[in-house]
This record gives C-alpha cells, sequence and structure tokens, in this order.
C-alpha cells in the first residue's frame, strides 16, 4: 500500500465588505469546488481586513504550510485595493508595473476614457510574477510561484479558475457519495462512527435537516479512493436497513 | 477629543462541509452583521477543519486579540463534532457535563427516543461554561468567559444571538452610508481616495458592480461617528457632481 501524497492549498479572502457583513461570500465555496476536481484540498481559510498587517500575517502563516495560496479581493483600482502591496510586503519583493498587464489595461480602456492613476494601479504586480487572464473585464489576475491573487466578485474569478484548470499539480481528486436518510442523526451517531472507523481513508460528515416536518441528515462520505468510498456507503445502507430505515442513495 | 476604544471579535467556523464547497457559509456575514449592532466589529474569520489541532491553534490565535471570540459549527451529536472538546483543550481546561444541558436534552428527547450517548454529547461543555439558549431544537450554545461556541446550522445560530443580544459590552454602533453611481470606479478613483482623506474616522469601500448593461459603483462609507458620516458622505455627493454624474443617496 502506498501513501498517497495529499496536496493542500488555503485561502486568504481579504475586504472589509465581508467582515462587516455587507457582501455574502461566494468564493470559498467555488474555489474550494475548484480545488477538489484539481486533486487538492483546501484546508484553511482566513477572512482579513483591507489592512496590510492583517493581509501580510495571513499569507505568510498560510503559504508556509500549504502547496497553494490564493486570496481573493483587493486588487481593483481604487485606494482600498492594496492586496499587490500587501503580498509583495509578505514576500519580500518590489511592486513593479508589468509591461503586459499595461498593454491589456491600455486596449481595454482605449474606448473607455483612457489609463488613469488608478487604471494603471491594476498593472502592479510584485516582481517576478505572471498574469491570469480576466475574461470579463481588463485587470488580469497574477501568479507568483505558488501564490495565486484573484478578484474579489466572483463570476470574473470564476473565469481566472477556468484559465488555471489542469495546471496546478494536485493528487488524486476528493471523490464524495451523499447517503440521505429521514432519522434524526442523534439516534445513529454510534453507526455513523463505527462505519468511518471500518473504512479507512473515509470520512463521513453528518449534516442533519429539517424538511416537510420531519428530520433527517444527509450522510456525505468522502474519500480519494472510489473503491473505498463504495465499500463505506454499501456499509451505511446496510447499517441503516437494520435500524428498519431505507438510506436515499444521491441524498435527500 | 478622546479617543473611542474600539471593540473586537474574531469568528472560527469549524467544518469540512464549507472547506469541501459543499455548504455555502452564512454565519460570518450574520455573525458580522449583527456585531456591528452590538457596537463590536469583526476582526478576523478563520475557516478550519474538523480537525482537533486546527481549532485550537485557531481558538488560542484569535482570543488573544480579541475581545470575544466565536465558533460556529461541531456542536451536534455525531463522531465529526469536536468543537466543545478541542475548545477545552485550547483552554486547558477539562470536558464536564453540564446539569442544566442535561436537564434540557433529556426533556426535549423525552419523546423523541429518549437519551442515547450521542445526544448526551451535546450535554458536555468545557468546564465553567453557561449556556446559551437554542429557541429551535434541544442542544444548547455554551458560554465559557468571552468565547461563544455557538451551532452551524444558520437559523439555531440566529436565534442564539437573538439570546445574546444587548449582554455583551461594546463600543459605539458602526455606522454606514452607502452612495451609489453609473460610474466605472476607475474613472474616480483620486476623487474617493482623496475625500476619505479628508473625513477622519470614515473609511470608504468601492464596490464596483455591472448591471443593465452599464458599469456602476457602491460607495460604502463607515464611521461610528453619525455626524463624521454625513459630511463624508455630502463631499463624496459634492464631488461626484463635479465630474457630472449624479449620485443616488442609498445605493443602486
Amino acid at each position: 500500500m502506498t501513501t498517497q501524497r495529499i496536496w493542500t492549498a488555503a485561502l486568504v479572502v481579504i475586504g472589509d465588505e465581508i467582515l462587516s457583513g455587507r457582501t455574502q461570500d461566494k468564493n470559498v465555496a467555488q474555489i474550494a469546488t475548484w480545488l477538489n476536481v484539481q486533486g487538492i484540498r483546501l484546508k484553511e481559510v482566513r477572512v482579513v481586513a483591507d489592512d496590510q498587517g492583517a493581509i501580510v500575517e495571513a499569507v505568510n502563516a498560510l503559504r508556509a504550510r500549504n502547496d497553494y495560496l490564493f486570496t481573493t479581493g483587493g486588487i481593483g483600482p481604487t485606494h482600498d485595493d492594496i492586496t499587490v502591496d500587501a503580498v509583495a510586503a509578505a514576500l519580500g519583493v518590489p511592486v513593479v508595473v508589468h509591461p503586459e498587464a499595461r498593454a491589456i489595461l491600455e486596449a481595454y480602456y482605449a474606448t473607455r476614457g483612457g489609463l488613469n492613476e488608478g487604471r494603471l494601479r491594476m498593472a502592479r504586480v510584485p516582481e517576478g510574477a505572471d498574469l491570469i487572464p480576466n475574461s470579463y473585464s481588463g485587470a488580469p489576475g497574477i501568479r507568483v510561484g505558488n501564490l495565486f491573487i484573484m478578484a474579489g466578485v466572483p463570476h470574473i474569478t470564476a473565469g481566472m479558475l477556468d484559465r488555471l484548470t489542469g495546471q496546478l499539480e494536485g493528487g488524486a481528486p476528493l471523490v464524495s457519495r451523499t447517503i440521505g436518510c429521514w432519522v434524526p442523526e442523534s439516534e445513529i451517531a454510534d453507526l455513523l462512527a463505527a462505519t468511518e472507523k471500518a473504512h479507512e481513508g473515509c470520512q463521513i460528515g453528518s449534516y442533519p435537516f429539517f424538511r416537510e416536518g420531519s428530520v433527517g441528515a444527509n450522510f456525505v462520505i468522502r474519500s480519494t479512493d472510489q473503491d473505498k468510498l463504495d465499500a463505506c456507503a454499501a456499509d451505511l445502507i446496510a447499517g441503516l436497513r437494520e435500524t428498519g430505515r431505507e438510506a436515499v442513495d444521491g441524498g435527500i
């Protein structure tokens, strides 16, 4: 039996608008889902303010212990967009104007009033960086080694993730299978624990719900091995049946 | 002029389901919004896995530098619910069964099949803890000093926040005002920076959007002082008018 190398990523969500409650973050879920397909596991997320010290601390803590680090937010043209400066400070490199980014922005704004100081801010990158194409508006994302600086607006980030698909080295994708059941999770907690324990390499998460006047739960089994996943699911379904309950493969 | 004490909180969101992308977190936004009303600012959020080491590290890092710390998730009856044990480990106290929590659960499950081992797990608390009533289901939240252990299910957390309203010492509530304008933010970045600089105690966030075929932005001004907020908003509206654009008070 070989031990699989597990590839991990972390995410720093940058923005006062998330911490104030004004904006509902969508990037954690979409980046997590995308990473799973690349065979990379999202290990930790930090949400920090538009504050250089807070960004530097989070970037340095998380890049040291993960294969990849993503940031979202703070790469626009206004005074509160300080991500590039903060990441450069964290890496200990200067900020430079990327010639290709400048050319992209010149072309994009040619019919939109031209480049100005604010717009030129979006051509600034940590020294040594490459660009991640932006399919929807001018300003590109930025890649510096294994650090990816993405937009805050979710659909722009989605476009940038598309451009990165298949480019990051990962392990076996995490697969999952959901077994639903109209049962209070608290009635079958022992069964869940025993089933997980009997199937190494599988984790079972339990997500209760209250619907149509009844309680139920979805049990999500996760593994990097489809055979192990299916064996675990079969045992869980059989175990639920022994308690007199029918499982719903695929979840409720 | 007196310097206002700023009260801060941090939040640890606990759960593999958030990091896998399966579940869209709702607790960051609702806790942030609730904290604003209490005069407490959410400074940082960490999302960590159902992993004791990760929870302990996040809890200890964040409680050391904030007035309050909240956690969400991981307080149910199943094997993956390890928040109480992890928080107790972080605090260096044992886990005990809280007699009142046990009584609540006994009453709740009296007509639902009775207490079992899994359900009794939800009566366990870090030693010295008090309970936060749960308006929707049996298992209570937990308060240990300035640390608040809340449910993961958003409407249950909402009920627990209701019970805590007005009980936490805070400063002046953060107030905000939104000025919308059909303008690309990149055209008026200088105006935003200058306006913020001219109004100490106010922060201006710029949130661009693309709607009805046009680009625009909402500028959110935040302050703990209503007069300063209004003066800043008036200047921003005047500044936008000087560029030939009409501001929409209240946002677009």
